[in-house]
């Protein structure tokens, strides 16, 4: 095999899910194929390898300083809901009706990997809540010990920053009960029985 | 979603098996954690697909005129396997013991499609073996219609031409039959049984 194509089908095991046999397939494919689409992947995932960054504000991927969503007037300004990841963040946005704002910590508290409060931006999230626009804050960290730890421990931090009730977004089963907990959003309380969840 | 990021996902679409939920993963999982990688990748992708071509002499993949098999001064110049794609001369090299040479058609016979003889090179195949170099050739398309039809093809109109006898690499199951037939190159017969198999 030629130096390049063994490159490549080397390369493309960086894409998750992709074992030896799958990136052979994948370059055969594109070579005999689909040579522009590929052309076009190429270009898109250098300009995206390099121009996409984190939003200043609340930290989900973007190539503009400031996001879509946080720069959008057509989003509720009062209610922020904490995630780990942009994945988690993606799945919201498209399985639910929420339509407040987000911040995204980019990781969960985890000391023994250098993980602290520093990294996941709680200096920003303060400053943000000391705004005073944010009303309601939506914990909704995974469902792992991690995350658990991660939301407790961003409960008690900014009790005496938010202004409103801190709610549970922890769900047990990825989509379904966050789905549960944000689709009241759609003119409702932004957390479904959060009066009974102040000690989270 | 940012605009970069949404085209982004769909461009890695063009990769066979990766529908919008996995393009989406993969993007994230390249953004978080395999941004170096990411841009490899991007380089690679953009170099193979600008510069692979095809081998003057058999048709596979390659970035020079002639491709490493080809070029080898290893391998066996007296037995010629022809096979549809370079996938299926991959599986050979990486399954069998199979040290001769190859031909790539880079299709099969279907007439419906626009590929004729002249798609398929065989007049590049018929300059090979009035070379005079090759003594065997073994026909290894595909176990479709249009595969064995090929076969058939090739068999007839090569017959004037190769000097030696025109073997059977029909396989009915991809890697394994084929495997079987041409695993018995090293050392003996290029094709076991071929006396059985004059009409192929």
């Amino acid at each position: 095999m030629s130096k390049l194509l063994t490159d490549l089908i080397e390369a493309l095991r960086c894409l998750p899910g992709v074992g030896g046999k799958s990136a052979q397939r994948m370059a055969f494919h594109l070579l005999e194929r689909e040579r522009e689409r590929g052309l076009r992947l190429a270009q898109v995932l250098e300009q995206a390898m390099q121009r996409i960054g984190n939003c200043t504000r609340c930290r989900n991927f973007s190539e503009e300083p400031v996001c879509p969503i946080c720069a959008s007037s057509s989003r509720d300004r009062q209610v922020l809901c904490v995630v780990e990841s942009p994945t988690e963040l993606a799945a919201i946005e498209q399985a639910t009706g929420y339509r407040g704002q987000y911040f995204v910590l980019l990781g969960r508290l985890s000391p023994l990997d250098g993980l602290g409060p520093e990294e996941l931006g709680l200096d920003l999230l303060t400053e943000r809540l000391a705004e005073g626009e944010i009303e309601e804050m939506v914990i909704a960290t995974n469902p792992t010990v991690e995350g658990e730890a991660t939301a407790n421990y961003l409960a008690d931090a900014l009790r005496g920053v938010a202004r409103g009730v801190v709610g549970d977004g922890l769900h047990e089963d990825g989509d379904v009960r966050l789905g549960a907990v944000l689709g009241d959003q759609r003119g409702a309380p932004a957390v479904e029985g959060r009066d009974d969840l102040p000690d989270v």
